[in-house]
This record gives structure tokens, sequence and C-alpha cells, in this order.
């Protein structure tokens, strides 16, 4: 299995004030198509420290990613330590030189001052083609190592990677065969999705591993070697019926949202929101979904209790009796919700944030959510979560679209 | 100036399931508290790699901050490593038997079976309290490192740093004086939040860089040695001169809904949302800040237009006329927002979030922001936003905000 390690430059991500989403992203490519990641490294834009951590990576991997750097100002130096470490000059190249103006050609800008700095390319290596910017990547090799030089800016990162460095990677191989999958749950903490998988977990092929997101729990399933998709199936399999209705969906990119959203267009229903503690949260996630337009048509923030009462009809004697964070008020407000949407679904959200508990001593972290639906007993749940507001809100929110996937799935 | 190198542990991490914000949180504080930060690296649960980093990076480094691996799990191997490559044995240590027990008697919760593992710390080395947690952290030297152990989870992390590590960190001094001040603005694309500033940027001391950031963008400044907080000081002072009324906050945690929610309050003033193409993103912005409700009793997410008619009064004629996504209708929906409330100010917003035009062949990335204020003419403008859907959207929610803003400002 070829080792492959990433190397970030530049000083925002070192010191923190860029957050580092395209280590990320590499690390998951490069892991899902068979590599093995060995290290991730970030440096500064100082010429020394990259050609000294370009050096020590390619005596370790087969295989050295490196992203940012190739802009056309002095602090863009990347290229210039992979000349030095490899120990040839950097020369014009035509073919860079065509891929820079090709850009500006598309994008009707003016180039720079110093923008032919990015046609400059180490003697015998070889330009790549950036279909998103001006930055043409770098192939070339230290050593043994192959070495690929990618833009900083995610979006033109990702698509040299894809179009230019994965097809001259994979003639590295043999690649192992790899196959990657992941359950997305709801409605469980870790433990509780980790439990029933625990054989599964501990085995060393395929690897399993739970990693709570935001409010959901991913299974992440990865299988090597002969007969991985096979494995990786059955390992599948047999996790979403062990996890049975917390199971979301089987697609990276298909999170609570997208399958409440699915969920009610295979069915035809109309959804519809109050919220309180969420603020609009959940409304938002569900627009989110390209195309939530068929089954949303709007929904209300009723924030203060005169809201609550004037636009959801949540009377006021309950607001004073049970107060706004209730289970009572929850289903008075997802009863109001489906009564005026008009919609077939409704969901209500009411809670405390925080920081601190309300003002009729309510604790935070308290939330009720309630599903209303069309010819059915509402449903309240409570919930409490132990987290600052902000993430709280996010669980708030997940837990309000998982009440409603689960409604929608006891329709059958 | 003391060098400090982070080294984050951990399969998640390493393969890029999780996002590294530990690294990225570190780093930040390390730079502000005066430190250099020299490399961040990750590599996995292996002892081998996680033994050989730590005795490399400590070679390298007056202090190396570990995060990752102080579980009670065989995965949780960082202790084992730091004793290995400081040829000592882990023994039990009381303290750390005290901060495990602690833990679980304040949380009521029941150890684990090999919960024992956390109270292990190599000889002679110093268990840190954890006031979030169960893991110890741990603070010991390599060589003539200081390194420390720090747990993964974030916030256990970052109380650990903050109540046990910066003061024994701080010792090892002299620190540089360091400044480190922002400014965060909105409404004006990072080339022109730069083009005013240009010449504190190309200066080296003190280090002036743009950072967006989500629809905003930050401009921060980092000032080292003798008179930092002077000199950090005069440029946050001519920073904020230059960009004039695009400021938003000179303070790292009030970003654009901090500082309309300050605003609203300080007039006294009650906001409410009508928003379509962002679907209630803008309103959980406002419900993001602590004490929203002084501000903020509620809104309506109106996605289709019916629910703009039926909710807004945004007339029939005009929908069909100009379509929802219009300067008018735009118009419309925030006096009809604003005479719903009730408020004193309302926010509307629609658009098309793509992918692809709307049916009336409307551009994606196209967005209408209104505001209407009582007594004030109503103010609408138009934005294109070239990003996909999601940050499409949270841009749109931004230029909403931003809108409030400098019709508060506007107010005097």
């Amino acid at each position: 299995m070829p080792s492959v390690a990433i190397l970030s430059t530049g000083y925002e991500v070192l010191r923190g004030y860029t957050l580092n989403t395209n280590a990320s992203w590499l690390a998951r490519r490069a892991t899902e198509c068979g590599a093995r990641v060995t290290s991730v490294v970030t440096v500064g834009d100082g010429i020394e420290d990259l050609a000294r951590e370009l050096r020590r990576l390619a005596t370790h991997a087969d295989c050295v990613l490196v992203t940012g750097g190739l802009g056309p100002t002095e602090d863009d130096r990347t290229r210039d330590a992979l000349a030095l470490v490899a120990g040839v000059h950097l020369v014009k190249d035509p073919r860079a030189r065509a891929v820079v103006d090709d850009y500006f050609r598309r994008s009707a800008r003016k180039p720079g001052p110093t923008q032919w700095r990015q046609a400059l390319v180490p003697e015998g290596m070889e330009p790549l083609r950036n279909p998103e910017g001006t930055a043409p990547g770098i192939a070339g090799r230290v050593g043994s190592a192959l070495v690929f030089l990618l833009p900083g800016p995610p979006r033109e990162m990702r698509s040299v990677f894809e179009a230019e460095v994965l097809p001259r990677w994979r003639a590295l191989g043999p690649f192992d065969e790899t196959a990657a999958r992941v359950v997305w749950t709801a409605g469980a903490p870790e433990s509780d999705v980790a439990r029933p998988i625990e054989a599964y977990m501990r085995a060393d092929e395929p690897t399993v591993g739970t990693h709570p997101d935001d409010g959901e729990v991913a299974v992440r399933i990865l299988a090597r070697g002969p007969g991985a998709a096979a494995r990786a199936d059955a390992v599948l399999a047999a996790t979403c019926q062990a996890l049975g209705d917390h199971v979301v969906s089987i697609e990276e990119e298909a999170r609570i949202q997208h399958a409440v959203v699915a969920l009610l267009a295979q069915r035809g229903l109309v959804v519809t929101t109050a919220e309180s503690v969420t603020g609009g949260l959940v409304a938002r996630m569900l627009v989110e979904v390209p195309g939530a337009s068929r089954v949303f048509r709007g929904g209300l923030v009723v924030y203060s209790d005169r809201w609550k009462a004037a636009r959801l009809g949540v009377p006021e004697a309950l607001l004073a009796r049970d107060g706004a964070v209730s289970a009572a008020v929850a289903g008075a407000m997802a009863d109001g919700a489906l009564r005026s949407g008009p919609a077939d679904v409704a969901v209500a959200i009411t809670g405390v944030a925080g920081p601190g508990p309300d003002d009729r001593g309510v604790p935070e972290g308290l939330v009720f959510v309630a599903v209303a639906l069309t010819g059915h007993p509402t449903r309240v749940a409570s919930h409490r979560f132990a987290v600052p507001r902000i993430p709280l809100q996010r669980r708030a929110a997940v837990a309000a679209l998982d009440a409603v996937r689960r409604a929608l799935l006891a329709l059958g």
C-alpha cells in the first residue's frame, strides 16, 4: 500500500487563523483511494522550513502532497523549495504559462505584475492544469518519492487533485483495493451507536470507527485488500441491521436534513417549522438541501411568548401556567403550526440554550421537540443537552429533524 | 521567543474524518501568547509513530503540545509514548487518580473497566487537572523540551491548556511581549479590505493579514517585542480608520450577529426577519447571541410565493410580474414584516441559491436584501455570490445582517 504524507504550508494555517480543511480532505481522499496516510505536517512560508520538511517527508513516504504557496507573490515559495530540494533550477515552462494565460482569458481578469512567477516550474518537472484557478500545480520527484504541489484555495486544490494528481498517482500502484462506507446515525449518543457494533469495531479488518459530528454520529468502515468491497458491504449491512432506526443514511453527503427532505418527497408531504430555541436553524437545515421547496414552503421563528401566542395560537394561559419551555407548549406550537401551515407535518422546538437557566428557573440544555402529523396524535419528547449555546442549538435542531424522520418512518 | 511544536494524534484526525480544530486553536493561542509555532504534525495512534514524532519535535522546539490519546482504551497511547521516549516507567499516580475520581463523583457517572489507565503517569512527571473531563493532562520533559499531553475533546483540551499549561509554560519565559488584535469586517471582498491597508500588510512588524471567514473578512494584527501593545493598537486604530463602516467589531468573538444585536440593544429597537433564500439562517445567527431575546421576538421563513403573499402581504400581482427574486418583492417582504412584527426594523432576503437558475431564469447567486425601518424609506440592495449553495446562503445571511447594521449606523 503506497504511503502518503501531506504537507500544508503557510503562516495562516500554521498559526491557526485558517482551519486546515485541505489536509482533512486530502487525507480522507487518499485513505479512501487505498493509500496509507502516515503524517500530516504544517509549516510556515519560510523556504528553509519548506525545504527541510519536503526533504524529510520524501524519504519517509512514497508520495508527498503539498498544498499552498503557489500564488504569484514573494510569500509563495513551495515551487522554490521543491527546486531547491530536487537540486534543479526553476525554468519558465510554456505549458505552465498556457495554464495561467488560459485562466486569465476565461475569467476576463488582468494578470498581476508578478503573475509570471506562476509559470515557473522546477526543471524536468510537469505543470498540472488547474480547472478552477490561475496557479498550475506541479508534479515531480524528490529521490524516489512522487511530489505534487497543489494550490491552497480548497476548490482549486480539490479540482487539481481529482483531474491531474489522481491519475498519475494511481500509476504508482499497485494500490490495495479499498472500500470506504459510512453510516450516518441520529438519535443515539456515540456510546449507544458503538455498543451494538463493538465486535466490528474491535476487528482489524475492516476498520470500523464512530465519529460524532454536530449532533449526528458517523460509523465509518474501511476495508482494504482483495475483496474489500464485499467485506465493507457485509459490515455495512450488519451495522445498518444492528442500528435499526438510528440509521439516517449511507451516503457521505446525505445528512439528517437530506434524509428528511427525501422521506417527505417520497410521501408527497409538506413540513412546516415552529422554532423557539433554535431560532430558524431547523428551517435553515431543510433549505440546505437542493429542491427543499418541494417539501417546505415556510416556517415560523417564535422566540417570544407573544409570537408563540399570536402566530401559533398557543394559549396565553398555558404559557403562563407551564412556561414557554414545556412539553405542553411544544405540543401546542406544533398543533398551531400544523393548523396554520398549510402543511402535513409540523415540528416545533422550545428550550433553554443558556448560558444559565431561563427566568422561570428551567435549566440550560432542556429542550422539548413536538411533531404534529395530520390524523395522528401529536408527540412530544424532551432532551437534555450538556453543551454550550451554539452546539446545543445545533443538536436541538438535529433532534427536531430526527423526530420528523422517525414520525415519517412510523407511517410505514 | 520560545518555539512550540504541536502534535495531534489519532487515526480519526490523520485520515481526515475529524477536522483538526484543536491544532488551530492551540496554534493561535500559542502565537498570541508570544511563542513561535514551528510546526504542526498529525500522526495516528501507533506507539512507534507517536514516539518517533515526540522525540523529533522535542529536539526541535522548546515546548511540545500533544493532543489526544489520553482516554481509557487500548488505542490511547500518548502517555505510553511519552514514557518510552523519556525512558521511564508509567506509574499509578495518586494525584491523577484523584482527578479521575473527582470527575466521576461530579458527573455521577460510573467509571469504565479500563479507567485506571487514566491514573497512569510517566514516573517523575506531573498530572494536570482537567476541569471538564475525566482524562488528566500530563506535564513532563523530553530532553530540554517541555512536553504537555492534553486530552482530545476540544473543551477539555482548552480548559486544561488555560488552567494548567499556560501558567507552567509562561515560567519557560522570557516570552516576547506579544499583542494580537483583530478587526472583523463585512460588506467588502477581501481585496477591498486589503487595499487601504496595503502598507501595513507589507511591513514586517507588526504582521498584518486578511483572512476571509464565512462571509466576513478578519484583519489580524500581531506585534512582537517591547512596545508590542502600543504598536498593535496604532495599527488597529489606523485599520479601523481606513476601513470605516466596513468595521464590524474589534473583538475575536464578536461577529456580525453580535454587532447587530448590540446596536439594536443600544437603541432599544426590535428586529424581525423575513427570509426566503436563507431559510431561517438570519434568525438563527441572531439567536446565537446570548440575550438575543431583548432585540428579536420572532421572524418568518417564507420559502414559497404563497407564504410570501399570505404571511407578509406581498401582492400576488407583484410576485407574478417581477418574480419572487426581485428588488420589488424583497422590499415588499420587508415592509410586510415591519407591519406585522411588531418590530422597529425588518430585514428581508430573497434569492436563488442554486444549483442552477430558478424557474424564471433568474441566475444562481442573485440575492436581494431589503431593510425597512419605521419612519424611513425601505432600502433594497442586490448581491451576486459566485459560490455553491451552502456558503452562498451563509454569505447572503451575512449581507442581510450587514444591511441591518449599516441602517442602524445611519441612524447616528
